[in-house]
């Protein structure tokens, strides 16, 4: 059996907690808010504290606090020499503490509270200082059914940075997409199913072979029609930059 | 029974004839295609031609060629007042002769010719001249299991435009993750669960509710370092562009 002391009661420490209840061989010992409250609906099935002194031993504490917090919470911790992790993508390891071991557990996913995540889907990038602390983050992947990459610092701040584009950035083009049929009085509904196969394309072909459209066939006559629908200068500057970025990366020649 | 001659013998074609073959109450009564080879898979289950002479008669001709043929196929049939539909996105209604009854049978999805559809889930969405017309194609829908949805020509030309959003831009920018992980030896199947969920939060959120990360947080650290640690200045430029339209979007003033 592998013991947690969980930290924070936030999206990330909910999930965790979710996913260590149901596996096997793994077990919350105990878990630590500063706002007890928050805690309420588990106090039944785990033991909850708000007080950081009182904190119990465990194979591994997992810090799942604020990226500003992590670096205070880690200095509070009433112990020395035991395993830490935070699960931060962007945060430096040595923000932790040092008078405790340092590592990294950072679920490469995006999760809102209210979003049920199939955990076990969940890529976990697994950062150490001290390379025999690998051994321990693999036996709780192989717990959690998750698959666990072990990276540097270099490799997670990438990630977090490419996880930028296809989330966050992403999501803006589906919000540019919305803005523009909602004016023309076209239910979004209709893009969603383009919306998934395009996502899905990507399991199975590369995003340079998945890619079609105007822009890669170089079909002018059809962009040229697009940039003047697009009534909104903004979104034609976000047009014309795609579509730049595509006829680069497919060799399109293009003088214009 | 609906009864319907396919024209082409491309993507759609192929996925409209293998939809049309599982459907109960509909039938292809003859497939032409100007090179007959590319049929030969199927002459042995429907009647093949490349001979547009040859046509026989049907409730419907789909045209699921090129947009640049669709004007001269049109005008090749032999015959008039017939129900004459073209699968384009872009392409006019007019574009079709006039000689006979024209209308757009545009599915609204990404197909390549070696990646299986589930055409059920694929939106048709339907133009008429003749509202009378509007029924028969209803009854395919019906037929195939699909949403089919009546929109007139600006609203089909904005969603085309918006399909270039959701799906080639959003591709490129799977592309341009995948550079970036690339060039730090980072596994692209670690983002692959974050563009699934990314395309699956917007089944149940909006795009505007699902949004997260540093630019709508206005995390200017972050924002600095990520604009830092890209070394590409194409890619830099993207993320300056989509960071900002994040940020009009949702309202952050910003005066870095
Ligand atoms: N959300 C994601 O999709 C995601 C994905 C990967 C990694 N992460 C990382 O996971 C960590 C937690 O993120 P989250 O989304 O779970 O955040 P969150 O939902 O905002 O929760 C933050 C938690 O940190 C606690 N906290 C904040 N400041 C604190 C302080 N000064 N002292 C003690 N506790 C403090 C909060 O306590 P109160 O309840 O008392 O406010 C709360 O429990 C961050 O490092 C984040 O970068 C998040
Ligand atoms: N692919 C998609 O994802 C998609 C989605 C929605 C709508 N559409 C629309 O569907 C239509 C067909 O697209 P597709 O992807 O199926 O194209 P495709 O795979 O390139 O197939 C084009 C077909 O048109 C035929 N053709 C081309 N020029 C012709 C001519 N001058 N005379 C007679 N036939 C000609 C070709 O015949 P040969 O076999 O002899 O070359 C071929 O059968 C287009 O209007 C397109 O805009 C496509």
């Amino acid at each position: 059996m592998i013991t947690v002391c969980l930290l924070g009661a936030g999206n990330i420490a909910t999930h965790i907690y979710k996913a260590i209840k149901v596996a096997d061989s793994l077990e919350v010992v105990q878990w630590y808010n500063r706002t007890l409250s928050s805690l309420a609906p588990y106090k039944n099935e785990v033991a909850t504290t708000d007080k950081i002194k009182d904190l119990v031993e465990a194979d591994l504490y997992i810090l799942a606090v604020s990226d500003d917090a992590i670096s205070e919470v880690s200095k509070s911790l009433p112990f020395n020499n035991r395993l830490v992790a935070h699960t931060s993508g962007s945060v430096s390891i040595h923000d932790l503490n040092q008078k405790n071991q340092r590592a990294v557990f950072y679920p490469l996913q995006s999760f809102s509270k209210n979003l049920d995540v199939d955990f076990s889907k969940v890529p976990i990038c697994i950062e150490v200082l001290e390379k025999a602390n690998i051994k321990i983050f693999k036996a709780i992947g192989t717990a959690l059914g998750c698959k666990t990459y072990k990276i540097n610092t270099e490799q997670r701040q990438t990630l977090h940075l490419s996880a930028v584009f296809v989330n966050n950035f992403t999501n803006q083009l589906y919000r540019i997409a919305h803005e523009i049929s909602d004016a023309k009085s076209i239910n979004f509904d209709i893009l969603k199913p383009l919306i998934q196969e395009t996502a899905r394309k990507v399991e199975v072909l590369s995003p340079y072979m998945a890619q079609t459209g105007p822009a890669k066939r170089n079909d002018k006559k059809t962009i040229k029609r697009h940039l003047k629908q697009l009534e909104n200068e903004e979104h034609k500057a976000i047009y014309e930059m795609l579509t730049a970025s595509i006829q680069k990366t497919h060799g399109v020649t293009n003088k214009r």
